[in-house]
């Protein structure tokens, strides 16, 4: 068999057959094993190679032939096509043609480029002055004063140090507080030397990317998940698989089962975005003992830790890893304000040096005197303090809103139950589709989102997101009320 | 009690009675004491076993309950749920340590993993509490109480803008400061739109090798040069090729020659780092003419712009390019202080929407308070009067510097004559090696450090660096002589 004497020895993964042979020859092709041109043994010969029927080995080709991994030459056979990346092949083809000009006229990294048509749109919807965007905790309720006075005692105490170069992980006292705050809150099993200050989650996810991933490698996402991890995966080369969810949380069994190739799973199990189900106790574990025995890593955006109501905060995944697996990280912007861009990341011991390093040639560290007003508004019990009223907060706003929409929209919307988050998810009734609705709000002056902003496949039911928590409850009332005006016009 | 005889005894952590119930049998469960299926007494005899209310015992099931620990199971009571994998109870250490063996087992990216074992001791030597570190400006001139004042200023003014989301390219008022300031003193063409504000040089750095470059393409770098650049590209997977430089400056017709598959050139032209040598005009001209021929990106490290002496400042090579080909990068570290982390860059039009969508997925935006002080700081005139008294004291320290040195370490170190910057480099006399003189300065408790440190080769003379800014002339002349008394030992 003269040419399979160059065709390298595929690995299937257990299980799954079909599935098995077509991972298997996408994965070599990916990562050069097989390169552009190489002809591919026939089927039958595949067959026998992989023992398996010569019907699966059929069914894989056809679907690498259909993804465009490979191609077939009349009367000559089956051959590996030039390689394009999972996330372009998503693109309609025009589009593609445009990006990859464009790339090359601008000399730019082409996984940028690509992310280039969407920026636009969405950026500039974010920065208008609307109501109900997602992601803004309570900024009226903030403590302004008190921050303000913090902010001048820590500049005072700052003169001795600010010619020292100091840890790029952060400023020490601020991560032993947070450090005893988490283990207090969140069950996390850490020590403060595993606690590195951030500019926001933000920050976290691009250090992973960037730390960790390689162009090519793979990933598993949330789906519906958060379009901004989504794009960081996919600014860095990374191939992302969309998990779906079920009443038990992401399809853990179906990432074990069908991307084992995977070197990261990207998740937020205590509040899934953006529908907000939660991770069940047996597929943490399953994902945690998967992850420990195949050396996968586990990102867990707790985005929104303090925003529980009536049920106590769930305990961290991270608390529950006794084989340091997880990447946990935390926010601030959300409690604080969304100006406010600290964050921090909880690394396993042996992730602590890159992650310092990784931290260190993106920006050197973070800023230091809003750490250090932090520190003590922490240490002082003021943080604690502040997310109790937050949270109270939060929840009469939520229930002023559900209350308004249930009297005002119930032909449109049904709202889907939360306990938690700072966000209501409403899902739009037959008539309506997600583009028609925003386009009422947009004019109502609301920055509501459509749920297909958050889906890499366009699958879902159409639904929209609320962002209530920066509002007050007459606020509330009097924009629905006009949204609902605007819809009857 | 006859099902209280198979409950194990259970102990309550000190001061959290609700918290520790739960963790009490959240730990029995996963260390096995617990088995599945084990019925837990009434919450009565649970409160009545344990002292506490029953309150707290019926508050710590819920939430057990809720987690997955437990289950009810109608007209029967409270049962361990049986989803507990035994294997994850018992973990071997010998596993963790495999964990972290080597950068493989890490299953981290192999170009970050290259760069780990040079991490430790470099960064552990910066944050020594040492004199003449290397790029530290004149801290004990910054006006404290003015910049105090100023930041409390901003924060009382950012009430009302703290809830809307802003443009990743920074705080408008800044970059048209920055934009009118770096015209009349850098002689740069640009307009707001094009400014953008990052945390420091370092993040600039990070951003165009995140945004313009993917793992193989080439780069070149000024050799000796600045090592946390050399170390970005690295750790992005790019190949740099070291270009010294002669009397003309950087030797950019070798560029042209022999390396013409580069993507980008860095440069600090208006002095050379760590040497100090300015790029002709020829030069300047030529690296722009190739640029724009063959579409070539320049990086410009502007670092030291403010710090000249005798001589007027140099235009930027920004300034002179009228193809946009050059990226401008300047900082704000070295005039405020090392831990105020904001730089700016300005990029060409067509980069504009590429770097601001980098920025975003990096971190979404740079601190927004201390963005509000520096405007003020520079629009009131602050700045501009901070930098003509920060230039006069670093020229005095200089020239302290040099006297100190010609008059006690003669024998040992030849200076390198300079207009410009905050570190002087000296060449070691034909018996110093660069690791010797090290060790005495060490031991005399400075941070000098040696020039080989921004050598990709290792054939460059011996010399070191002296970070003179931050000390005051008597400092300076005292550690000179401790250095002296030190090495005649």
């Amino acid at each position: 068999m003269a040419m399979s004497s160059s065709f390298p020895s595929l690995i299937l993964p257990k299980g799954h057959i079909k599935d098995g042979l077509y991972c298997a020859i996408r994965d070599a092709i990916l990562d050069g094993r097989l390169s552009a041109g190489t002809k591919l043994p026939s089927s039958r010969t595949l067959a026998e190679m992989m023992s398996i029927s010569r019907n699966s080995v059929l069914a894989a080709l056809d679907r690498l032939l259909d993804e465009g991994y490979l191609i077939t030459k009349p009367s000559s056979g089956t051959y590996v096509a030039d390689i394009i990346p999972d996330q372009l092949i998503q693109i309609q083809s025009s589009q593609l043609h445009a990006i990859q000009q464009s790339a090359q006229t601008l000399n730019i990294n082409p996984h940028i480029a690509s992310l280039l048509p969407d920026w636009h749109k969405q950026t500039l919807s974010c920065q208008e002055k609307k109501m109900f965007h997602v992601g803004v905790g309570c900024i009226d309720l903030f403590p302004h004063q008190l921050w303000g006075k913090l902010l001048g005692r820590a500049w005072r105490q700052s003169y001795y140090q600010l010619g020292q170069f100091h840890d790029p992980r952060g400023y020490l006292p601020l991560r032993q507080a947070i450090c005893q705050y988490v283990q207090s809150t969140r069950g996390l099993n850490c020590n403060e030397e595993q606690i590195l200050i951030v500019n926001g989650i933000q920050q976290a996810i691009h250090l992973v990317a960037y730390a960790l991933l390689q162009p090519y490698d793979q990933v598993c996402l949330d789906e519906p998940g958060y379009d901004a991890a989504l794009n960081v995966f996919r600014s860095f080369g990374v191939m992302v698989q969309p998990i779906e969810s079920d009443d038990e949380g992401m399809k853990v069994p179906e990432i074990i089962q069908h991307y084992t190739g995977s070197k990261l799973v990207y998740t937020a199990p205590s509040h899934q975005f953006p529908l907000g189900g939660t991770l069940s106790l047996a597929r943490r574990f399953a994902l945690l003992d998967w992850s420990a025995q195949q050396q996968k890593w586990i990102f867990e955006d707790d985005y929104n830790s303090e925003f529980r109501y009536g049920t106590p905060p769930i305990q961290a995944l991270q608390g529950l890893d006794q084989q340091q697996r997880v990447i946990y990280a935390g926010t601030f912007s959300k409690i604080m304000f969304p100006e406010f861009r600290l964050g921090f990341m909880v690394v396993p011991d042996a992730l602590v040096d890159t992650f310092s390093l990784a931290k260190y040639y993106t920006d050197t560290r973070s800023s230091y005197l809003e750490q250090v007003a932090l520190a003590a508004f922490i240490q002082d019990g003021h943080y604690a303090r502040h997310v109790r009223k937050v949270r109270k907060a939060c929840y009469e706003r939520q229930q002023v809103l559900i209350a308004a929409i249930e009297h005002h929209l119930s032909d449109v919307l049904v709202v889907q139950p939360t306990d938690s988050g700072i966000h209501l998810v409403c899902w739009l009734k037959e008539h309506w589709t997600e583009q028609d609705f925003i386009v009422q709000c947009s004019q109502a002056g609301l920055a509501v989102q459509p749920l297909s902003r958050y889906c890499q496949h366009s699958h879902q039911k159409a639904a929209v997101l609320f962002g209530y928590a920066a509002h007050t409850p007459e606020e509330i009332k009097v924009s629905i009320e006009k949204l609902a005006m605007q819809i009857q016009m």
